[in-house]
């Protein structure tokens, strides 16, 4: 495939999202109206939606989720944008991030010069094994979802493969947990934002407060290998291994390049984009490595014309904890197999050298799957505009990337971001 | 809305497309095979597959039909072209235009050079009911569904409105039905490949094969007023004013303008392209006409810088008769109230003044939602070629449009074409 650039600058002048969580009673489109409300209050000067060109919706399945499709236009009627083209586009849990390449890309025809891109889902009106029913059509059903295979069980057999290739352990993997919730414990708008000490504390709270004895985990780690505590999801996936099931939405404001600074003196360009497909993780040759995640990176990276180390800060698709740290390696952070011993070491922290999903990651801040990219963006915006509160990393960071992973890695899509 | 250019142009080089019928036992991945091997023929000159930068693929709820979510990558893996970006895009009954609209928006920013664009959809495999629920759900389901809605439901209530405003009765959709088969029974492609009095024989010579007294219509119109023969859907709408439950795929190959005579010398030319939204039915002020095909019509003519006087011919989202004169009517073709009698005086018909579903429309040739809009343009394109076999429009064509209805009009598109 050639690299290439696109045909004009464009920038993200406004960013916002819901809170994820579980918001029973609420549908998609209310849900959505939470994260538009919320860019609306970051876009710095004068602003009018009219002006808004296009709506590019990511959503994975609001089909099975809610029985409800043809989502985009009906979004846009409910934040009161109709008749722009309202386009939802599919991508499994990389959906928003595919919505966000489209709006860029129509910026870059020059057919608009305002573009809103979304992403929504709202997967908690189901009972939990439909969840995963619903969350395995974005795997091969034929091929394999007839032979048993349900997401958890996808990423415990990349973990059990890295681990046999690499020499990592399960605590390796619980490392990413604590760093993740440690990271979601500073942001509002994380599903789960407590630290897995916290979460310790409330668990020994509330034994004691039933008249049971406290449970004595002597540390963080031996709450993690607690199986009452944690239980075995897919060895050697625990449910602290897994991120959760979401409702949210988040919501970019996307504009031309020469436009940005009409809107706010701090516009965050998007400097590289790349996008890859790939066949069902059946019949790949290696289990520990995700090849369109490279190729969406490598593309980006050319596009951009920056490599992994000027990188300062990602958003990564942490589905599960293994995925982080492949993810690490896919995007050339660390070197193949050592993305387990950086993540131990800390250098994924936020006062790591290389941070990790400063967010909480979808383990932490959750998972709503047709949001998650655009959530992504959302703080690698916040975190390059100096505006992520207590999480903010030190030193002013430049060069933001997000990576988002459709199904095992037959889609996903890298972005580049950068404050000039 | 601000009309403009693309930044820069795009040929159709290829176009091919599945038999629309009933396939049992084959996957809407099966099926698309037949469609992009259809393709393959019909490119002129050389080409190599491999030369293909991104997929954009239209479905609309392969989900509900199927089971199976996340179906871009699936069948671009399917067909030889991972690990290349490839994009699913749903927009109910539109979603192959919307994916169209995509793939000329990718290659206008300068990122691609060729992109291959697809439809596709299996709905045969659910119980009929099951078909009409999932077919729902591309209505507003909290606000229209849940009263009793469904789509014959709407268009009935758009038929009755018309019919009120304008003195049309039910005899002048027939007109359309007649027209129609007659223009599928010269496509081979098409699931209803039989003009009514072929239909009308069939349905006779079954009844005497039986033991039973042959039925005695006296002619087709007799036959469409039976409703034995054509059972009342929902009043004014007869089961023969309806497209058919279907499965097909069709696919596309665009390349910027300055590639198109490297695969043909007879290139079709993408002139102009408009798209817009709007809320659901319930909200409009008028059932006569849809206002997001008025809007997405008026921005293709000024891109393309004609009116539809200039259109040679169209092909428009008949998924019922009533669907077509209020489509003749927004795109500026007949005034407004004056599309139905242009249906009865044959002034639609391929020997008339503006020839209209010359490939039989979504009616004979069938509708497999996620295809139907890439099939139009199939269509268009065979024509304006002079390709289109025994229903080849005299006089050289070289403006043909394509009008892509989602739901009741919540999304609409529409391309134009020429041949130079």
């Amino acid at each position: 495939m050639k690299s290439r650039k696109l045909g004009r600058g464009v920038a993200v002048v406004g960013a916002g999202m819901s809170k994820f969580g579980c918001f029973p009673g609420f549908t998609s489109r209310d849900i959505f109206v939470d994260a538009y409300k919320d860019l609306l209050n970051t876009i710095d000067k004068e602003f009018d939606p009219k002006d808004i060109e296009a709506f590019y919706l990511g959503n994975y399945s609001s089909d099975l989720f809610e029985g409800q499709a043809h989502l985009a236009p009906i979004i846009a009627n409910w934040i009161g944008l109709s008749p722009i083209p309202s386009t939802r586009l599919e991508g499994a849990c990389a959906s928003s991030s595919i919505a966000f390449r489209e709006g860029l890309i129509a910026i870059a025809s020059g057919l608009y010069d305002m573009v809103l891109v979304g992403g929504i889902e709202k997967m908690t009106d189901l009972p939990i094994s439909a969840v995963t029913d619903t969350l395995a059509t974005a795997a091969d059903i034929p091929y394999e979802v007839s032979a048993g295979f349900t997401f958890p069980g996808f990423y415990a057999s990349m973990a059990t493969a890295y681990m046999q290739a690499y020499g990592a352990t399960p605590e390796t993997f619980m490392k990413v947990t604590l760093k993740n919730h440690e990271n979601g414990s500073l942001n509002p708008k994380a599903q789960f934002g407590q630290k897995i000490a916290d979460i310790m504390e409330i668990k020994k709270a509330s034994a004691i407060k039933k008249g049971k004895p406290a449970p004595q985990w002597r540390n963080e780690m031996e709450f993690l290998s607690d199986d009452r505590a944690n239980p075995m999801i897919a060895w050697p996936m625990r449910l602290y291994d897994c991120s959760p099931v979401s409702d949210g939405g988040a919501a970019l404001l996307l504009v031309s390049e020469e436009m940005a600074y009409q809107f706010t003196d701090h516009p965050i360009f998007v400097i590289g984009t790349g996008a890859a497909s790939d066949g069902p993780l059946h019949g790949r040759p290696s289990l520990t490595s995700i090849p369109s995640a490279k190729l969406a990176s490598n593309n980006a990276y050319k596009m951009a014309g920056v490599s992994p180390s000027d990188i300062k800060l990602a958003e990564v698709h942490d589905c599960f904890t293994i995925a982080e740290i492949i993810a690490s390696e896919d995007l050339g952070f660390f070197e193949e197999g050592k993305g387990g011993k950086a993540a131990e070491e800390g250098q994924t922290a936020r006062t790591g050298l290389k941070p990790i999903n400063t967010s909480g990651g979808l383990k932490s801040k959750g998972h709503p799957v047709g949001a998650s990219g655009a959530g992504q963006i959302v703080e690698i915006w916040k975190q390059l505009r100096g505006e992520a509160g207590e999480r903010q990393l030190a030193g002013n960071p430049d060069l933001g990337l997000t990576h988002n992973v459709g199904g095992t890695g037959q889609t996903c899509v890298v972005n580049i971001f950068e404050r000039r």
